[in-house]
């Protein structure tokens, strides 16, 4: 159970906090530390029995006050391969519309023991809330617009694979900033690991704080993607939009969808990321989309391997050496 | 596999049904094997690897046709503690909604040979129906106003816990008592077991045959809790109030919601219960929901243990020396 | 792992796709070897630990867009009975309602590794679409008014068992053809068999190119029946009708339904089936539903072995010995 081998991570780092709240609260060897064991569990992935006993008797609840297909899948799929006991909750079946308080909600479900709640949130800031007077662990799977930690996690994940390293690259975000957690959990994660970043919108999607940020800030899509090492283009939101924030799709694709002749000015070896759910023709061309510096579906695989890390380190297991005591 | 320990109750007593409808039908001595059988379920649950094989291979269907988190959330649990496979099947997603009448649906579930099915039905008697043309087990998650009977044993088990026994206590019932199908399990539940039984309710929300339910009926809570070794407050559903049996919800909590002060008229070490989900506010004060006499989380907990020990012992295994069998 | 018995089938035959999007496509060799792995998964259904560990770690998910309770659950069981880890996703939590593209939403699902996706749909040939981008193995669980293989396949399986043969046999259809994914998944199937189908339905819900299926269509009941081997009543969907292709119900029984005169016309020792969900007293009374020759709740049995043969054959399985390899 404690045999370590060479390539794993050293035991002596672990995890300071028992939640997953956030990028921020997470120091650099820490998301080294996840990013090394999620390459373990990589490779778990790819086995023809791609199972592990590690979290056996112990149960997870899926906790999604917002729909997501992509994010609960992926949680599933993670918790399932380390042989967990997963139980799912969506918001239409809660006693939330009974007029139950959020707080009374998960203490009830923690009443139950799981070790563990993973929880999506529609209100920044519900999952720290309910860390604070829940004795769970508790992963944030997304609040409001706040933070979504293992979506900036997969991300890091999948351009150090890339790219061997985050620091010194230039990162372009580009899309609704606004609106974005994954903007944020981004932006924390890269500046933590000494990367470039910046940061593209029009003017009606760029948050008024961004100078607080630590990222260059431009409303020109030409300026943000020259020589950039890494282009993450982010979603525009249509049930967000409704006219308020752009004129039309059609003016949005023109001024700011990543097509192929933008793509030509960032770094020739680039990478086009997307977390998903794509508008095509909205915020990225499908040429880009489906072409050859495409690692969108790369990112959804690695979404797996990183949130398997993220459940086994929050578990308490000591060391990665573990994930084969069958 | 059939070891039987000091500890564990007599093997001699078994359930007579092969189904749970409900507490009426169930004798004293039932009633103790299940609250005893789940003390060591609970300890299963205390355990860092909170699973025995018990079930492995059983499949159980979780069958709801009303919403509900708490209860399907804990079935769920027990069910996997125990490793039986798990379905859950909610109204919104079943053929009902292309006409097919409810025996049709069981039926056909029934055909797919599950072991078991735990169903909840806004119909009173709809498991009854069922028990008599189905041949699977069935378990009676709440039928209507009529019984919900892991609740009264769940309650049971929480009573017991705290002092010891549930003969000659006074357990006062406050709330919704009409439209409430707790009340009634937990009163045959109770007075079977040789409580001393108090009911009260607003004369709009008192069942008009309260008299053939063989406990003491009173409009006053102040004669309700007097001494009560329990109090046991039952939620006022909203949804179906409307003005029609209270005037609103702020005469209701000044009439007869609990608050500290009323609670020092019960009996020093009294526990205070809730089924959940509670209206702070409403029928409990917050500062009575989360104070020192509060056991309401405690009932939610035990509530897994109480339907690991039903699944278990409608399961027709014998002895709870093979909850080890590993 | 590999010893075989002598009643399992030759292990030469397998299927030549590694998808199973409809009957058309597979020869009468393939539907054997599925009827005959049925055979021996019908027999684990029958014990006591109804669980075999073939599909340990493999992964399943059951996408479906449009809802469904029998065809889904039935699924769900046979992945479990096999030890699949399993995943459903429902339309209504899905990104689709996001704007993503159905091609998107799939290829997503399978960036996580999923072994097998079981998909139902409301378009007609959208899993075609899927198997020819998508590197899973894609089993069609419905599509539109197009196919729906694991149907016919039981239905197969059923009339095997009670008939030893389809050969020869004089099945009749009978019911809304127009809109029916089971009558051309059937009619491939029996044809495929040598089986002798009759397809009997009112002019308006009657296919404008019947006479391509390769069957006798009629729009006379007492024909179709007369001497019938297999009658098999198909459901008239309410939710399409608005009186635009039936005068009434009421009329559509008086001159389609089976009723228990109608029946005498049949074979002396036929079966009655239908593929659920029912509408008794629309196009079958309820005195042939429940009857001596219905083997309805049969259909539903045999569904899950059929689909346990479908998830193992596809799963690359060599050898149904296999299935015990405990």
């Amino acid at each position: 159970m404690t045999t370590t081998s060479a390539e794993t991570p050293a035991a002596a780092v672990t995890l300071k906090s028992r939640h997953l709240l956030g990028i921020a609260g997470l120091d650099a060897d820490e998301i080294t530390l996840i990013l090394d064991t999620a390459e373990a569990m990589k490779e778990i992935g790819g086995r023809a029995i791609k199972k592990v006993p590690t979290l056996r008797g112990r149960t997870v609840v899926n906790l999604f006050f917002e729909p997501s297909t992509r994010t609960r899948t992926s949680f599933e799929i993670a918790e399932k391969r380390l042989s967990a006991d997963t139980l799912s909750i969506a918001t239409a079946t809660s006693s939330v519309t009974k007029g139950e308080s959020l707080i009374d909600t998960v203490r009830n479900i923690e009443a139950m023991s799981p070790d563990m709640i993973v929880m999506r949130h529609a209100s920044s800031g519900a999952p720290h809330l309910l860390a604070r007077t829940c004795s769970s662990t508790i992963i944030n799977a997304g609040d409001g617009m706040h933070e979504h930690p293992t979506q900036a996690l997969l991300d890091a994940f999948t351009i150090r694979e890339h790219k061997g390293r985050l620091a010194g690259l230039k990162v372009a975000i580009v899309g609704d900033l606004l609106h974005s957690r994954v903007l944020r959990s981004n932006v924390v994660l890269l500046n933590s690991m000494g990367a470039d970043v910046w940061a593209c919108a029009p003017a009606t999607l760029m948050p008024s704080h961004i100078d607080r940020f630590g990222v260059h800030a431009t409303t020109s899509v030409d300026e943000a993607v020259e020589g950039a090492d890494v282009v993450m283009m982010l979603r525009i939101q249509h049930e967000r939009m409704h006219g308020h924030f752009i004129p039309s799709v059609r003016e949005y694709f023109t001024l700011f969808g990543l097509t192929p002749e933008r793509l030509r000015r960032a770094s020739r070896d680039a990478i086009v990321m997307h977390p998903g759910p794509m508008n095509r023709g909205v915020e990225i061309d499908s040429a880009v989309a489906d072409g050859e510096f495409s690692v969108i579906l790369e990112q959804v695989s690695n979404g797996v391997a990183v949130r398997m890390a993220v459940l086994y380190l929050l578990s308490g297991r000591e060391a990665v050496g573990a994930i084969d005591e069958h």
